[in-house]
């Protein structure tokens, strides 16, 4: 009985969702990779569940991605009660989670996630987004990107892009190097008004990924570049490392509450580097990604 | 006045120390590289004091390295005060750091800090510590270190080593791996019993340094390795880039109070990686090592 009432529950329906999602945007990357594919790892949680990590690496695009499906339930602890300021109790999650890595520091990096969690005593809400981490700046990508995510929001709500689009400049800091860590995109939690309508905004925002990044995937991948552009990609990458340790709270609230660290830690790129003698020249293309991410801009117009 | 009685103070003693400290180290181990030169640059604490923060790059022995001094006077703010468990108030803080980040995995990378950190209402206390992670394990390297750090500690109390080598087990633990950083070391904090003697105990263990670390160096610097032996010392690296960002205290404490972060994060290593492919083969070398991560040992008679 309770079976039957969970599944026709929301966290059915978004489990469904997220799972039937997973093999739709990675049968769309292998295609647009067209070398590498997906291997699966099946894992169990500790306490109830589990998840599927699909992982690609050294593509012809891709050097390295990953793409979650998890559900789980488990206890929430007092601490995690605490901060989500309710009584100790169950709660089941399910989410899926993106980050891609292409090679080709012509193309941006890319990271999207959707999740659900709801709670023993019926209360539960969805959160998200999608973020763009260019290494150059092409600013027809980026126009074209944002749009995208401002057409999936404007169905909705004309308000919801220009906050969302709000909220994802500011978490996405980097605070002690006072930067951001990419061109943003729309974050977003606590969604629970309305609970048939919310889900068709997330999969309206789960529907317009591929549309708002794979055609920058196309347009970059042809662009030439060398160990210039690579040693800069290396040093942007380092800054990603210190965004998803030091201020993520997905990776930390993964990390600390005994989450699988091999899929939460596949946000991290191939590899990184950290050079302190490393100078970026005014006036060239390196700079003129830094002001960006100093200083966040309207893509579109709100 | 008050300037004078502050120059004879512990903090004016403990800030000429570790400034004396830090070119007797550079020069020691710009020696043993034989190539590369620290860079000295001066830096200004927003509020007031600075530093001197040396780095060493693409030496013949050593990758990247850096060697900070600092000594600031700032106020302590409410949230940081209340963690200390002390009323707001302003405090002075001194401290040398370095961390040596060797080009042939055959030589461990090190960490070493002290530091003294004083209030105004007159308390104070030094802090501090060193500590050493291979990427392969050389028994003898291990007992040669550790029995040097036992010595600099005997001198004072032959409870002192076991008390401080097991901190440093304990804090040196990458929790979500289930391993340490490294083979540990010593690692105190709070030290504030009898000033005099404690102070020639910090001295003890700055001068304990370089005997401890750089008969290593020379062993292993002629030992051969190649992509191999590199590919895991990157993996590592990423492992060490993980304690630092998620778990260090001093890192995040310097980050959140607005630290340089050029010096802060000189911590990082030149270049990590993250293979969620990787596998270690069961008894090769890189799994003796992993071993040991999982289960610390004592590697001298307690």
């Amino acid at each position: 009985m309770t079976q039957t009432l969970r599944a026709r529950s929301m966290i059915g329906r978004a489990t469904e969702y997220f799972r039937k999602l997973q093999p739709e945007i990675c049968t769309a990357l292998e295609k647009a990779d067209g070398s590498a594919r997906f291997v699966p790892t099946l894992w169990e949680h500790p306490v109830s569940g589990g998840g599927d990590s699909r992982v690609i690496q050294h593509g012809a695009l891709f050097e390295k991605g990953g793409v979650n499906f998890s559900a789980v339930e488990s206890p929430l602890n007092e601490l995690l009660a605490g901060r989500l300021g309710v009584k100790p109790q169950r709660v089941h999650a399910a989410g899926i989670s993106l980050i891609l890595h292409p090679e080709s520091p012509m193309i941006p990096t890319v990271h999207f996630n959707l999740r659900y969690l709801e709670l023993e005593d019926g209360d539960g809400w969805f959160g998200g987004g999608i973020d763009l981490t260019p290494y150059y700046l092409f600013e027809d990508d980026v126009v074209h990107f944002h749009s995208t995510l401002k057409a999936a929001c404007d169905r909705f709500d004309p308000h919801r892009y220009p906050d969302f689009k709000r909220r994802c400049d500011s978490y996405f800091q980097v605070k002690h190097r006072n930067e951001a860590r990419g061109v943003g995109g729309i974050f977003f939690d606590y969604l629970r008004d309305d609970p048939d309508r919310t889900f068709d905004f997330v999969e309206s925002v789960g529907a317009s990924f591929l549309p708002s990044y794979l055609p920058l995937v196309e347009r970059r991948k042809s662009a030439p570049w060398g160990a210039h552009e690579k040693e800069w990609q290396l040093h942007r990458r380092g800054r990603y490392v210190e965004f998803n340790l030091v201020y993520d709270r997905g990776t930390l609230f993964g990390l600390e509450t005994g989450g699988r660290p091999e899929s939460i830690l596949l946000s991290l790129p191939p590899s990184a580097s950290w050079d302190p003698a490393f100078r970026v020249e005014p006036g060239s293309r390196e700079a003129k990604l830094v002001d960006v991410l100093r200083t966040p801009k309207d893509w579109v117009t709100l």
